[in-house]
């Protein structure tokens, strides 16, 4: 009990109640094992999995944090999508320029996958990945939706307007009111990260910058708020 | 330097750089003492105020939590509003049914104030009130934002349609899509705790459910997220 298991070679934490019940749910990585608290192993979301039980102090020390909600899976490395994945299916593609706030990175794509979104593509460098905590912040959503990362967003925009696409970005600044754009369903979203705003090479690489109003004396929106206030302009024609 | 320092009686404990900030900008309370570290107290919006200097441990020991961004403030308790104040002023009310998680509050705070809401109202039961983890979700916004407190949700509500008010609640299951819904400005805006949903008696007293339309497998938004996107509907016309 007082030991922790040593992981599979490349095994990843996934904790808390949403996120492991998703990756359960999504079937698209290899469970090396699933650990709860006796209590939860008669859960009906968790009647497939083969199920260790354990008590909240062991659970801890395998998530690394008593965040986890009495449920822990052992799992094989994320499944990153391939940008051109993304590229093929339909729904507009979330792009995130700059360093994200694991949270807010959560945030965003159970935004994404709440409206539909193909997909979301981050950067190699200075982005999280998808860690244990973008995992929980997202509520499990990571486990069934398209992250690819690129190494240079900027040649990433390059290729997907080159195949036609519209890139609009966010920018407080943007000369267009985001009510006045019209948003295909297969927008290029482009974000940057909270309090920093696109690089401005990345803003060189949109065909529209958007402006969200702001009527309050503190002027900013949290960004999984605005990136959800773009997306569902795509759901609105 | 190891002791915590006696706080003057009713003083509450605002943490962060956005909060402290705002709350200095705002002027509504009685600033007790701001407690900073050394390379913080020269800082431009720290200008007007008696800054006590620290190091990162006593500031932690006051503020509770190492989340401090390195300056706290002791103040008066938070000036809550009346309801009728609310109701007298332009823009929507966001009236917060059931118990909300502070972290929650606090994001919806923080929409609510960028969109210009007239302010909130929440149930004096089973709500946290603005506690310092509210203030730092919000980003400083409770600070500029009208939050009331009510007895019954259910009795305010029906005050509030008395006097001419519209009631849109948000549910999952709502008869209608929120996109096909004509929002006054100065809508009620009902929401429901996240996972739980409006109580039914607060569902009855709403003349609109408005659903938001949900095209992923992981069928839900955040609480603010939501607020963000119906709040924003009063800004379209």
């Amino acid at each position: 009990m007082s030991r922790r298991r040593p992981r599979p070679d490349g095994a990843e934490v996934v904790y808390g109640r949403n996120p492991v019940r998703e990756l359960l749910a999504a079937g698209r990585r290899e469970v090396h094992e699933v650990v709860a608290l006796p209590q939860l192993a008669g859960e009906p979301w968790l009647a497939g999995a083969d199920v260790r039980t354990a008590g909240r102090d062991e659970l801890g020390r395998i998530a690394g944090t008593a965040d986890h909600q009495g449920v822990v899976a052992l799992t094989g490395a994320y499944p990153y999508a391939e940008p051109a994945e993304l590229l093929a299916r339909p729904g507009p593609v979330v792009c995130l320029d700059g360093a994200q706030d694991p949270r807010n990175l959560g945030a965003i794509a159970r935004v994404a996958e709440a409206a539909g979104a193909a997909g979301i593509v981050i950067q190699r460098r200075g982005s999280p990945g998808v860690t244990p905590v973008v995992a929980k912040a997202s509520a499990g959503a990571v486990e069934h939706l398209a992250i690819a990362r690129v190494g240079s967003m900027v040649a990433f925009l390059h290729d997907a307007r080159g195949g036609g696409r519209l890139a609009i970005g966010a920018h407080p600044d943007g000369a267009e009111d985001y009510r006045a754009l019209a948003w295909p369903r297969d927008v290029l979203l482009v974000m940057g990260a909270e309090g920093e705003g696109l690089r401005p090479r990345v803003r060189e690489s949109c065909d529209h910058l958007a402006r969200i109003p702001m009527a309050g004396r503190v002027a900013s929106l949290n960004i999984s708020v605005a990136t959800a206030l773009l997306l569902y302009e795509t759901l609105r024609t």
